[in-house]
């Protein structure tokens, strides 16, 4: 984008903050409902700075503008701000001042900090107007400059939701509001107001299509004890949904309306306050009870019927893997030029074959070399590199299915593996390996158990900033709460029927990645006299690169565990594969001899 | 003790609460310090219960009365509360009542309840009136009718103070006031005031022995910003400790002055309301800023001198054990009666031959057989076991040095150990050897790394339910803090120069209990492009016991770990020994073949 128009863009903002009196405003990279894909609707920031990453945050005073980002997208700002007057503050440096500091420094006592308050949460707005009130700053946060600057903003989208049948869910809604009501009441509350989109989905067994990756559709929803209404833009929803809803009854109003709604209640309404908008909060006439919510623990222990579909849907995922990965590497044995994003095409190709596909769960990362190293990176037509018959090739990647949502990373030599890539590769596996054949007393929590994955990196003074695990949806969001498994402390106890992700790796800057990631379900072991066991099933199926193995540093237990492993995935994918895919499978699946 | 007694004193006790208007009691046991081990002065809840156990909370109300103790002590609360009507209550049990819903239950709304705030912390107390004040119950903090009615009550102890050389300690007393009046300052206070025994012991080079196990003396510390004011029984202190104290402007005054004096000051005080007694928080007139102690997490850093010393503390342990167990084991063979006790006192007595002893650092577990598997097993005349040649001894004991306190624990096989013991005995050293083997990033928290200890016995679906390390002083406590290695959280990480103790276990009620312990610290292991990790070192010496391996489960590794153990124990400890016992160590050292 020309800088011109972004200064130009900012220069009309600094003539609306004059007149309205505000000394600074904030613009974070957010929508109302927290969500970690959005849609364009909601691309504010970008419209004031150029900046197009996915984390970020504008700060625009009188005669100053920055742009607060992290390390992944340090080099991307750089350049999108040039020329733009935004200072880029680069998050993680000791010299980087936070937002608040930038705020008061540039502030006067008596300025006014400008906002949308639905951009921030309750929480959010409170510490912030807190740190800003000692300085005797202010805040307006119905501020929405791009209202009438930003004249060709796209809409909310209006695409249609459908209805996620029983036989894929398991659970009709009629039962998850019934738990639901059941743990508002015990939260001292008669009824619940919810704005996360996958929680919403999740509990009415709806699904849209109106942001890339995640099958949601946006929505609030307050929940009644006799009913409900969905806040939602009315055109996206058919007969169907509309007669299926009103089963329950639940009614729809227009998206906008539910502050107004709710304020016209009686009741003792539940609310997050981690994510419910400040200005839905701040609404005059709502008696709030503020409490986590109920719905993420209930989302993330997967029924039978889930877990069923979901052994499918890692079958489907698995084959296609294997009929891209087989395709790929036998243009590369001819000869043919094969690209990064060629890599991510023909993954996306073959999982579009089966019926039940309905999308990517997240862009495709598919890393050669020194691309590898880089955490979050996509190939685009500007970094594209081009295979070659040597070196690492980070592939981490995954399926939306009507079945449930996969998400796996595989680490592929492309040929002739030096030794340091085979050892560093080893180490993280074992670490992956360790932490899928964890037994643990029930109670248990993630940041526990991460060490397992760490250890063999630790002991060589190696060791990966990312987390070990993170919850996944059902047919819904890849990332997922309220479990994790990481180094931080979450009190949330692994619980049966949860799915996670058990992914170390390890990351050499120019040099390559190594991740190797399946997910797994937490299930019972055993009980006995010294209480109650669980343990990890594998649930993801794709062999690991046995060509990339130091086997000097595996133990006999660890190679019994992936030619276990190897077998169940020959056994389970067989049936979906024939020709060269099949020989491939089978070639790759064979024991590992010491 | 004869109930009737008890009887008497309850009513008695119930005539004043009467005459005052109390109608409930809370009597904890527990002195103003919050120490772990109290002078007799302090038994207030044996006098009126004649329950002795180190844990429990007597509750009287006008016509009832309740104890509350652990499942440690549920048999013997059982036998000592007979006949006094003193209803004993099992905490951990779901149908037990809580101290709270008991007292409300009794209580009628405009009730009070007595207690003396010297006995309750200003967290502890805060709470408590925060919960009784929902239901209109008001407390009298003010209550201590043991001044009354015990009225052969012990004194507190008058035992002289002694200085810590500077060859022991390692920094003079200036340089520790120097620092903590930094981190004074820096917590927004001008001066602090100290009560945990411990802190005030290490902070300023003295010590005492007012109780048994800690070296401490009974005392409070007010630091100022240029001196400070020790509260102390005057007559513990001699010319020397007058004339080192008045070198860094500490005068004394007595122990009861403390809150008279503080209130007279008129700067902010930083205390710790974690341990601070209410009835002094209450005090009028003081300027409080609440918040931890910097202390702790200083005194648990220890410094070279110390290390040194502690080094060779952990030798002259190491030759007492070894000629303690090499007499246990000649007795044996012998063919004389050995006891428990005898054990006891036999490590006492070859530990009290060198001149740095000055008595147990805790009161020695030695359990045999089936007393093994119950965790703070104590052996007395009435349980007193025989040992035959057969079955687990564990013994659980260490020294107070002048060079440092020492903490350890070993299993040991008494002839022909069953296949189950030599199983279970090898998954906690197991376990024993990974914690020990560990490697870990800084900032890394012992809650991070408990699994490691655990994940053998987890596999097999066993357990321990105790913590797998503890903080260690110097010649101080065998229990501090600030760290800890445990399945519950702790934000405290790891820090070079920290002691911790690593005692994985298992225990069968009614068959066996093991342990393997051994004190390590934290010591630099690699700065890498990854960051800088630490590691431990082994500080305890004393072979493990090798007719307990159970090689089918021992890796290479392992095996090379305990050699390289044993290698080291042999080396350090061979010039202390001679004779039987040089011989005894020279076999159980032996490298130990496949």
């Amino acid at each position: 984008m020309n800088p011109n128009i972004i200064i130009q863009r900012l220069e009309a903002l600094r003539r609306i903050m004059r007149h309205k009196g505000i000394s600074a405003t904030i613009i974070p990279h957010v929508d109302p409902h927290q969500s970690e894909y959005m849609s364009r609707h909601w691309h504010v920031r970008e419209f004031f700075s150029g900046f197009n990453g996915s984390a970020g945050t504008l700060v625009v005073t009188l005669d100053t503008a920055a742009l607060w980002t992290d390390s992944r997208y340090f080099l991307q700002a750089a350049a999108q701000l040039e020329g733009t007057s935004i200072e880029l503050m680069k998050e993680g440096l000791p010299s980087t001042p936070s937002i608040y500091a930038y705020i008061i420094n540039v502030s006067h006592a008596g300025a006014k900090v400008g906002l949308d308050g639905m951009l921030f949460t309750k929480r959010s707005l409170d510490a912030l107007e807190e740190e800003l009130s000692r300085h005797s700053i202010t805040t307006d946060t119905e501020f929405r400059p791009a209202d009438t600057l930003w004249t060709d903003r796209p809409p909310l989208p209006s695409d249609p939701i459908y209805i996620l049948g029983e036989q894929h869910a398991g659970e009709m809604a009629s039962a998850k509001l019934g738990r639901l009501r059941k743990a508002i009441a015990e939260a001292g509350a008669e009824a619940m107001y919810l704005t996360e989109l996958d929680s919403i989905a999740w509990l009415l067994n709806l699904r849209g299509s109106d942001v890339e990756f995640n099958p949601v559709f946006t929505a609030t929803l307050y929940v009644a004890p006799d009913g409900g209404t969905l806040f939602i833009d009315l055109a996206k929803a058919g007969d169907d949904v509309r007669a299926y809803l009103g089963g329950y009854s639940i009614r729809m109003r227009p998206y906008d309306d539910a502050p107004r709604f709710l304020a016209s209640t009686s009741v003792k309404i539940l609310a997050n306050p981690a994510t419910l908008p400040a200005s839905v909060a701040r609404t005059p006439g709502i008696e709030w009870v503020f409490a986590p919510s109920p719905v993420p623990a209930m989302k993330a222990e997967k029924n039978d019927v889930e877990l069923r579909n979901l052994r499918h849907a890692m079958a489907i995922e698995g084959a296609a893997m294997v009929n891209a990965i087989t395709d790929i590497t036998a243009r590369l044995e001819a000869g043919d030029t094969v690209t990064e994003l060629d890599v991510v095409d023909t993954l996306s190709r073959f999982r579009a074959e089966h019926p039940s596909y309905r999308g990517d769960s997240f862009g495709t990362i598919a890393g050669y070399a020194d691309h590898g190293a880089i955490v979050h990176y996509e190939p685009t037509s500007q970094t594209n590199a081009v295979l070659r018959p040597e070196g690492l090739l980070l592939i981490d990647t995954g399926g939306q299915y009507l079945h449930g949502t996969t998400d796996i990373t595989r680490t592929i030599s492309l040929g002739n593996p030096t030794d340091e890539e085979r050892h560093d590769f080893t180490l993280v596996l074992k670490g992956h390996i360790a932490l899928a054949r964890a037994v643990f007393p029930e109670g248990t929590r993630g940041a526990q158990l991460d060490v397992l994955a760490r250890q063999f990196l630790w002991q060589e003074g190696k060791t990966y900033l990312h987390g070990t695990g993170h919850g996944v949806g059902f047919f819904l969001n890849v990332h997922e709460g309220p479990q994790s498994i990481r180094l931080q402390e979450n009190p949330v106890a692994l619980r049966p029927g949860m799915v996670t992700s058990d992914e170390p790796g390890l990351y050499l800057a120019g040099r390559y990645g190594i991740r190797c990631e399946n997910l797994v379900l937490t299930t019972e072991a055993a009980d006995t006299e010294h209480g109650r066991f669980l343990k990890f099933e594998v649930l993801s199926l794709f062999p690991f690169d046995r060509t990339l193995l130091d086997m000097s540093i595996l133990t006999d237990t660890e190679i019994a565990w992936l030619d276990d492993y190897h077998r169940k995935v020959l056994s389970t994918l067989s049936p979906f594969l024939r020709g060269d895919s099949l020989h491939w499978l089978e070639s790759a699946c064979a024991p590992i001899c010491r």
